[in-house]
């Protein structure tokens, strides 16, 4: 018998014989692909240590799917380098719902080469290659890797302890150096292997038949646009083809959704290459969306208590010096402009001049009229509230649609009170930005509270704990869920953002609420308490729809175009059905429009049908269709988006009913059909952002995506 | 019998003696203070010449006015030279509502010294010294002026045949040098002597008592930066001293009404040093009225068929360089951002970077939008509007207030339409900006017609004559008045302004209305015509406010503050009579916020009087007040901004009063007075704008105020 090692399996004190592997251990449950040892992933072909904590990973758990994806990666980077011998390997990290792997190659790759690759990598696949790890030396890594000079540059980088990012980490990181070998069954030779920290599947079987190759694309070396440009390849993988085929389609969905195809078709934005990357305009009908939004807007922050203020766009350098921004935030900012120096005739200097700059935060501005004057605690809380436009320089390989923008227009309002006030003002704020979202149909949220990010941060531990605390205790009594974001913060104050599930499943950051002691202190902001001391306000910073821009980006994909009726940029179409009802159409629209209704009449040559399938091609909320028989009993014929109609409705209960659901903001088309969101969701499963959002995520350090 | 000879007096043929001096023809019309032979205007001590057409000049003409003030400049600079025989003369012009002088001094003038002056200039007025002018040669003019340095650079520069700007014309012009000596009655010589054009008062009798120094301040050599700061005396004179005193009080009337000083007790708005010259934020209570501007703005643009946009405020150079804007108007844009640029390892450019500029005007992001799909002629016209923040370089001397800025919001709209639609457009434009200015009680207008700067312009001949042309006969069509304004307009096409008297009778340039065929030539802007044919459309550029901050600068001077209800922060101030009446008050005020009435009550500790005092001074259009007799009534008293009182007045009629006066946007304060404004305009004559504007318009080139 041989010797008995104790270890905890899945919270069960077990006892198995020392030398066990974990797949030994795990030989039955044949969805787990690898293990967590007292918190850290390894593979199973590890013997297991006595007093561990072993817990079994599920291929379908989060880390089971990126040990999937980072297995597959492998493959591929075996697959390009028999097609492609001279082919040198860079990165290969799993990502969202897939994994990409970098080459130094002397061509791109083209889509017949992706078929390829894929067919290669099924081979592979059926060969059932063993994953095998090995420890070696850093010599004996160099020797091994002396033909792949990016990864001699890791091993450099690892030796100077100076690995970056998530990419660098998954080949070499602290710890042991492990070579993964790609074994063949059959000889037991290694036939291909990549310096690598795993860890990985077991085998190659595992993968199935469940992976794609999606696309290619060039990708700096280590994300640096200073370093070689490299050819990436991207590719998805999943537990089972089923499981692949619901990602593609919603992938596919999602690009039908897409708010740059969608608002180029609908004629609501566009993205002019005069202006420049990340200025998107909004074209008339874009224009009514964004000013009903803005209107209505408007019209709850007056309610809410509110006060509007206005600032403008730039401000000499100081005003980011005493914030902090120029410190802590530059490289977000727009360069400086240089004005008012006045020189002699000599060409000296008489007068030097200032560096202004274009905003990237309304905060500072906001301070500024709140110190123009001695406030008292009467005057709190004291909510000033701006459409301000701010301008970030974002690199231009991040920029997309209207999501990530460089010009953007922030619902943003600084609230400024008391400590005592606080908790009341974030929960109030927290259920006035639930309340709103939900008028938009997003109704499905979790809260992210981001915390300090321990290198880049202004102010005490204490303040920052009581900040942090303070937002926790406000998110956790919502009742939704809430997710640790570390690091997450802005450079002044810890922050919750509400995360919103869109119609296909997908979660999108919103608005944020930030929490900050340290802007009040740096402006030296007071207010006269009762007592007639002085005292520091505290600062709420808040945007609700994050940036106007964004928030039109979204709601165009979660509403597929389709906007509401109160939204929608023509609400009703008139389409007689002869020549001989057009004037009987037109008194029915001159009804509507007297009323306030975006209204259109189309009275042009093309055929009956042709025009219902422009206005459906339009997403017009309400076709109304007029002939004889509704003539005749001065009545109207709906058509709805789904296809649905409604004939013979009284022209005054049609009037009614339209301008009821104008008015009433609702978010289904007509009084009988469900709601277009609702089948939309059943479609949907796991969330995910825009692929074209996912891939760019990871390629580079991701920075905050809207603060106020 | 002398010989007789042949001229044209006042529009009659007369005979007189040869040799006779037009002081001698009008010498029974005692205000003809100068005249105008054949268009130029000459001393009256000047022989009539046979042939000619005579004008007689009245003092109180304009040109008159400005000879007498040129004269009393004179005599300042007779004086200064006088109490400083160091001082050298620089040049000393008559502008607006008076004159200047700028002196090369070691000690800037203080206000005891204005005193010292004003008085010595009495004694040369009383001394009636002669101004005689005499031809000199060049070489003559240099050996009188060796002692003038400034003057012998205006001789250098007049031979240069490079004189520039209104002051410098003064001293030497085209034609003759002369000088002109103050000649002392008594003794017949010459006192005191300046290079000088003329032409002058005969003598300084003519100038009496009616005149004052009102400033000093220091100003640059030819008003470049570049050359020596000298010391500048402002004075004003009138042909009588009840001229005088008028101007006086009119003066005194701007400054009570000046919007800065306004703009800081009521809380409005203020000008942070933080952020830089002409960067206005505006607070809470100025935010109300600028966003009730603004919607009431967005309401009438929508109704009168206008469809919104929205662009960025900052752009790649290239879209400036096809509009021309860095060809022709760099001078008045923020220096550029450049961005983009990438960096090999070895510090040298592999990707040439970016210049982006702040926008100056809206224009070419608009044609962005026309030119984003085709267009066809039935979309035409196609209005589109933005409240558009621009920014341009001021220099920062010419900064004012809310008047003159760096960062203005235009409520900015393109037109687009058909060269047959172009007449029709511009005059419903012109009635549309009529009636909105109409509705703020503005309604004393005229008009200017804005031509082809010769130096500054793009485009074709005939295409700007045809633009003008068109204009002009748009604007005589309205019935108002025309001036003429040669060389103002924009580079890219001629234009209208719309120039307003306020409430103290000074004009103000808002809106402008211009006709542009050269950017959409530029822009390569086309539509289909009915005919299939693609045609050039012609752009109507037009702002009615000009820019949101300048209408309201003009508007917070028209109505001193006071504004009218519908546009008032706070419209209702409830206030008690007694404390036992604050529930009493407190739901009147709570009916009448329900209505959307903005008010507040005045429950504080200040005693009656008090409160009613500070509801006045805060300029609030309804006190409501309430006591025994109003609550035992059902009613409630009003008090209006002119002190009446109107007592025991129902509630419901109350609240039905102040509701209809706010959603009417009358201009009265109440049933029972009679209009602010007109009061004020009974004051008031003659126009001028405020001190400080007038004291800077004429120190730097005009540059031109707003364009869209």
């Amino acid at each position: 018998m041989s010797e008995q090692i104790s270890i905890v399996v899945d919270g069960q004190e077990k006892s198995v014989d020392a030398g066990t592997t974990g797949a030994q251990l795990f030989f039955e449950q044949r969805e787990v692909v690898v293990m967590r040892v007292d918190g850290s992933l390894q593979d199973l072909s590890r013997e297991l240590v006595a007093g561990t904590t072993v817990e079994s990973v599920d291929i379908s758990s989060e880390d089971g799917l990126n040990v999937l994806r980072h297995s597959t990666a492998h493959v591929m980077a075996q697959a390009v380098q028999q097609l492609r011998p001279d082919a040198k390997l860079g990165i290969g990290p799993y990502i969202k719902d897939g994994f990409y792997f970098d080459f130094d190659v002397a061509e791109p790759f083209t889509p017949e080469d992706l078929k390829t690759l894929e067919k290669m990598m099924l081979k592979i696949v059926n060969q059932n290659q063993q994953f095998q790890r090995r420890v070696v030396t850093e010599e004996q890594a160099r020797e091994e890797m002396a033909n792949e000079p990016y990864k001699l540059e890791l091993l450099n980088k690892s030796s100077e302890a100076d690995t970056a990012g998530e990419g660098v980490s998954v080949e070499v990181g602290a710890g042991d150096i492990t070579i993964y070998d790609n074994v063949d069954r059959k000889t037991g030779e290694a036939v291909w292997c990549d310096l690598c920290r795993g860890p990985h599947l077991q085998n190659t079987k595992i993968i199935s038949n469940a992976f794609a190759l999606t696309r290619s694309a060039a990708a700096y070396w280590l994300g640096s646009e200073k370093n070689k440009q490299l050819q990436r390849i991207y590719g998805t993988a999943w537990p089972t083809k089923e499981d692949l085929k619901a990602y593609q389609e919603r992938l596919a969905e999602a690009e039908r959704r897409d708010h740059r195809k969608l608002g180029a078709e609908l004629d609501l934005f566009s993205f002019p290459d005069a202006l420049g990357s990340g200025l998107p305009v909004f074209h008339p009908k874009g224009g009514i969306i964004r000013k009903a939004m803005e209107d209505y807007s408007r019209q709850r922050h007056t309610e809410a208590g509110y006060e509007f203020v206005y600032t403008p766009h730039i401000t000499k350098g100081h005003l980011y010096e005493i914030s902090g921004h120029l410190d802590w935030y530059k490289d977000g900012m727009f360069p400086a402009m240089h004005v008012d120096e006045e020189l002699n005739e000599d060409g000296t200097v008489r007068k030097p001049g200032q560096d202004y700059y274009l905003k990237p935060m309304n905060c500072p501005m906001h301070n500024l009229i709140f110190d123009s004057r001695g406030r008292s605690y009467r005057e709190l809380p004291l909510r000033l509230f701006e459409f301000g436009s701010v301008y970030r320089y974002e690199k231009s390989g991040v920029v997309h649609g209207l999501t990530r923008v460089r010009g953007m227009t922030q619902d943003d309002a600084h609230i400024y009170c008391t400590k005592e006030q606080m908790k009341d003002e974030l929960t109030s704020t927290l259920n006035f930005v639930l309340g709103l979202l939900k008028d938009y149909g997003l109704d499905d949220f979790y809260l992210e509270l981001s915390t300090k990010d321990p290198e880049k941060y202004v102010g005490g531990d204490e303040i920052w704990e009581e900040a942090t605390r303070t937002l926790a205790e406000v998110a956790e009594a919502s009742g939704l869920d809430l997710v640790p974001d570390p690091g997450g913060a802005a450079f002044y104050g810890p922050k919750i953002s509400v995360q919103a599930r869109d119609a296909i499943g997908r979660t999108w950051q919103m608005s944020t609420i930030q929490l900050d002691f340290n802007l009040p202190e740096r402006f030296n902001l007071e207010y006269q308490a009762a007592d007639g001391t002085r005292q520091r306000p505290v600062m709420i910073h808040r945007a609700l729809f994050g940036s106007v821009e964004r928030f039109m980006g979204v709601l165009t994909e979660h509403y597929a175009g389709a906007f509401p009726a109160w939204l929608a940029p023509v609400q009703v179409v008139g389409i007689p059905v002869a020549e001989a009802f057009n004037d009987y159409m037109q008194g029915i629209l001159d009804d509507l429009k007297k009323r306030g209704i975006r209204v259109e009449g189309d009275y042009s040559s093309d055929r009956f049908p042709k025009k219902i399938r422009n206005a459906s091609k339009d997403k017009t909320p309400f076709v109304l269709i007029a002939g004889g028989d509704d003539a005749d009993a001065n009545a109207v014929s709906f058509r709805y988006r789904d296809g649905s109609q409604d004939n013979g409705v009284p022209v005054q209960e049609a009037i009614e009913r339209i301008v009821a659901a104008v008015q009433s903001r609702t978010l289904q088309d007509g009084p009988v059909r469900s709601s277009e969101n609702d089948d939309a969701a059943a479609v949907a499963q796991a969330g995910s952002e825009s692929a074209a959002e996912a891939a760019t995520a990871d390629a580079v350090a991701s920075s905050a995506a809207v603060e106020s």
